[in-house]
């Protein structure tokens, strides 16, 4: 699980478009239409909604502009499937994707079907705009990929609201707690760096420009906050404690009654966390999970230290190989990281970095609906970065930036120390 | 479809358990689990959470009080399935029904087999307590009807959402338009009348007890207001008048921006209404529907008119057949009423009463949880009399009394108008 | 204290008027201008627009109908202090009454001066139209003598949300505490009564038409539950047990945890009370205060009892003198009463029925735009009866009908018990 | 007017004292009691609270910490005027500012002065940890200043919700509307640049540490963007097409109906704006103000620009002398600036600039609870630099970040367009 996704040729093409295509299968395993159907909150979107918004993509992007003659399946899937791009006109409105019981999980399973067809058929012959269909398969499946780890975040959180708590799935593995590094301090030097997507292989428009840009000395912790680092945050009045948290945060935290991670519940004392397996007792070892920036922040403070900034984390990580605890080992929970040097800036959990989500120097959008994919959502947000143990790994890279508002839970965020020399 | 549902002994009992169980079956063809699963607002519920909650019903007050070493299906359903009864204990948040894609639909199916037999065992054998096993079924049953009607109004209601305006199932029969008898009002004289439920046959505790009341004389429309009238009422700029509308109505008109009934709507400049078939074009004859208080009372304001006491509407009906369009006739859409006399009091639409729903003098609820049923509500509802296209039969007497909220509108909730002599 | 206010000629009215519009002056000493601007909660309104909104009334209704070439004093009065009159146009938005810093109090009591004179004379001189002048004024005191009892209980609620919880004003007398008269049970038999106001004297439309109504038996308490009671509510549980509390009554406890009417507060274990002469101990043997109705009802089913019907209070009040504890005792809080027979009914405290506010049998609105005065409130909202220690003594009739909204509790109402019998 | 606040002995600092307290008497004329007290919105405070607050800045970080066995004025305001300031304790929540109708504003001038005679006896005479008093007195004195703007724009704000739209005051100048200078852009080359506050004269904690950046070569415009550009932008769709905004930004742009900067009107197909000097035609050349970030970042979105970072603001601004159209001009209102070079970078409109809120590198909050006064706002939020028309000119310098969320509009917020190169 070392490569990432480089699509070079229209076989290969191929070969990445049905595998990508056929994971969804296999994760909702064990999900019935009924929770396939349902939305739990405005943030999160049915796992029917995912299979066919993807599909959605391929059509819309791909078929109707480079098929001749494309009939599309149904006409009112433009609008029904239609997330955010304003240039594809009117959509469903994002708080109503969960009453949507028709199409039903069938007709939208030969949706994907009839598209995926279609999509084959296209990349298997000659087009004299060959180069436009691969670029815009190779989006629409990196794009896929983010939905894969979206359908399982989202019926984890629908799961949760459930009072009898049930598992996504009985035959998940669940390893045994292992012991975890100590937290160490690595040290990175002053100076000018590169920063941002260089031009081998894919990555989105917000990647880029490579630009130059200085950073002060710091320091990046060996591995992310554990739960067992949480609970002395806990302990100590962490929630309770105003001066550690940021203004939003801290009336945030009052109004939600924060007192622990999101899906951690105290039971008789002990606690236990909530996940796609079920209710379970607090691995120790594991990082923290499921945490706001706010909260990730206020750990932060009360730690004595900051987040990172994204560049400071990119520095460290590039020189790491892409390796770790992804979507593809089916564990699906964060694990504890043994050994020495950097640990887990791959998989696991995304980390929290203080960097609001913010176009780099010379950033312009893509043309086209596609250029709605990032640059407009750059307000308001904050980077995370490294991926979890529900991203697939093909979609990783050292300048792969993801994004949230401050107060969201409900992805598998965790946070890893940092501090100024 | 003539008679009302009377239990006199042990074995109708068991034959009306069985009927009035299976009805559920024939009413959820068609639907899909997705369909039955969703909850579309907070005043519905999912189809689903119908079928469990009746049976929950049973489970609860009849085998766990009467079968003795009775062992729940599933002890999480006592708390899952509980409606409103502060005496059962804590209940999952009503909001949150369309949450529960767990349980399945084919677990609560199973639920409902497995209670059905262990009632119909039950009632098969001698019992020492038999009179309040009978009593508690049979309000069981009431119960059961009351759900099956809003099952389809909560249906009908979860795919008026759907942009792609489903039809609940195909085969549903559609009469042709037919005419519709010219309005007219007959007269009734003023004198104390008794008004209530009297001691014959099953009623609900609101429904009594009977009482004395001294009526003054008044007039009753024939039949009530039709789509083709209701017109004239939007194009003489009924929804634009505020002079016509009680205060919290027309503020209520103007923030919703109503102009028209729930479920109608105008395409290239002619109305449509959505219906369990469907969206079909409107049926001039047939009575105006899915309409509020606040509506039905603007109405008559603008017709020089007022809306019937129940006093008076039950005076009226009660020297009538309980004959008519219910759900027993598989139309579930209004009809146009002809002939001559007073038409339609019983079934088409539920006729809005100008009566706020209050106790009756001398009313005290019965014991236990189940008095609960009623009694809580007498606050802010108004009182709605005949029955509607989906309403079974079965349920309903002179003396029955729904009750909504003056601004609720998913109902089959229509208006017949009265007038002072 | 015992004359209802009975206009008969234009001398007596000139009087009236004088004397009415006078009493404004009395009640708002003590009060600053930034008192009088503050809108403390969409219910209530700001002392400042009382003042200018009466006299909106006499300009509005008064002198541009019946004066020739009468010139607004200032043409955006109309606008700005219109309240609910639809018919009147357009007005400023109730919840932002409270922004209107401009005009100045100097302006809008240049306002009440120009208005007055103008009436005054109007009324001093012949005039065509003499009976329609002073049915109009006489309309517009008792609107007025409606404010006057609003601005005390708005001013109330202002300084009951300022943390050093300031007294209106220094000098209010606080008459000591006194026994109150053990609880009783008086006996009504049933029969058919005359209800509603009779021709004599001043009443609104809503209180009429005089019609019968057949009564059962029923049984009324000699005096208002008392603040000792209520405590034994309160330590019984009373606000943490569900089947006391209608379900929309139980919902809003909860939801906005009330544990204590309004404006009580528990200091080192002892309870106290806010009110118009500051946070002062409980006196036992006064009526409890400041109840909504679901509290009202909820205490009646912990008694054991019920709420009157409005008519059964009409039938036993109208045989009892009109004396009692008004806003002319200068007291302003409910007093404890002693003595034997029927209590206070009049003053103290108003009496929530378990009347919704609906219409008298043929009923009919009053012409033009005061006949939006009372019809169109009558949706949702429950009767009071007899007067409050606010309320001035001429606005009481044994007819007269207050309405408010369940939920309300800032006005200063109490309750009476009653029973079947 | 082109000196900023240096503060270097007591004796300087005494007249500071004197000077900058007695700038709120000068803003305060023309206003009543009741415009200050009323709160309009939230993010608005009463200018009663603002003359309050800014005195317990001093009451509580100076007299209570340096002057031995200091009685406070009123136990009470420690709680009733804090901000926000977790460490002095709870404090009243600040929705309720607008209910504080008491203490009156006589009894909040003498608080001022009671503290100020305090503060100035204090300054003026030996003090064993005189550093420590100067240096809190300085940051009172900045904080006074903000305090003075935002009374300003709090006003206007409360005074627009009025429907007769009054002015302030009356003698407001109004100079001639005058031509404006053509657009025009600047090159800035590349390179490491020093970015925040130098040692010399005061700063907040947030303007350092001076750190070293590199930025890229870029372009700022000569101007800001003026009323007459920002018409076009309307004119052209600018408010009615959704690929020109921040995602967050067009949602909010639908659900408010915007089509225009806030204050602005359409009378008669005339654009006329409401300020200080009440509602008047729009001054064409003048630089558009009272627009949100969202609605900034579209116009440069429509404009084929950018906004500027702040380091780029800086590196351009600290060449330029502090002059400009300030407070202390008495005009407040924007004016059109004419001439050559870079031009109103001070003064006139708060430009925003698209770097959100963040710690410089290295930042580390002040001690205590003056720490509470900057980084705990850092999310969400964007820095606009230069100041405005009601700044005061004193509080400003090349190195100074306000900072507001992206949707507010009620300060003197303009953009000035900058470009890569």
């Amino acid at each position: 699980m070392t490569s990432n996704l480089a699509i070079k040729n229209n076989d290969s093409l191929y070969r990445e478009y049905q595998y990508c295509r056929g994971v969804f299968n296999s994760l909702t395993q064990g999900l019935s239409a009924e929770d396939m159907v349902v939305q739990s909150m405005e943030d999160a979107s049915p796992a029917k909604w995912h299979l066919a918004h993807t599909t959605w993509f391929f059509e819309e992007f791909v078929l109707k502009r480079y098929q001749p003659d494309y009939l599309p399946v149904d006409p009112n899937y433009r609008y029904l499937f239609n997330s955010y791009y304003n240039s594809v006109g009117e959509r469903h409105a994002r708080p109503l994707r969960g009453m949507l019981t028709r199409p039903g999980l069938a007709e939208v399973q030969a949706y994907r079907e009839a598209v995926d067809a279609d999509i084959l058929t296209l990349v298997d012959q000659p087009h004299p705009r060959e180069q436009g269909i691969a670029d815009t398969i190779t989006v629409g499946l990196h794009h896929e990929m983010q939905h894969q780890e979206l359908l399982l975040t989202d019926i984890l959180h629908a799961l949760s609201i459930n009072p009898i708590k049930p598992a996504m799935r009985g035959e998940l593995q669940i390893p045994a707690n292992s012991p975890v590094a100590p937290l160490e301090f690595i040290r990175f030097d002053e100076g000018l760096y590169d920063i941002g997507a260089n031009q081998v292989g894919f990555s989105f428009d917000c990647e880029g420009p490579r630009h130059q840009c200085y950073l002060q000395g710091f320091c990046l912790a060996n591995r992310p906050v554990s739960n067992a680092e949480w609970l002395e945050f806990i302990n100590d009045g962490g929630y309770q404690t105003a001066n550690l948290w940021l203004s939003d945060g801290w009336a945030l935290c009052q109004s939600e009654q924060w007192t622990a991670p999101l899906y951690w519940q105290q039971q008789d004392g002990e606690w236990r966390q909530f996940g796609l397996h079920g209710l379970r007792p607090l691995d120790p070892g594991a990082p923290v999970c499921h945490i706001s920036y706010f909260e990730a922040d206020a750990y932060a403070q009360w730690a004595g230290a900051r987040l990172p900034w994204e560049q400071e984390w990119e520095v460290a990580a590039r020189e790491q190989p892409i390796t770790g605890n992804f979507q593809e080992d089916n564990c699906w929970r964060p694990l504890a990281g043994s050994g020495s040097g950097l640990l887990q800036l791959y998989g696991d959990v995304w980390e929290w970095t203080r960097s609001p989500y913010a176009p780099y120097p010379g950033f312009k959008p893509s043309a086209g609906a596609i250029g709605e994919y990032n640059g407009k959502f750059m307000c308001g947000q904050f980077v995370l970065r490294g991926g979890s143990c529900v991203t697939p790994i093909r979609q990783i890279r050292p300048s792969y930036r993801n994004f949230f508002y401050p107060h969201q839970r409900w992805q598998f965020s965790g946070l890893r120390l940092a501090n100024d020399i």
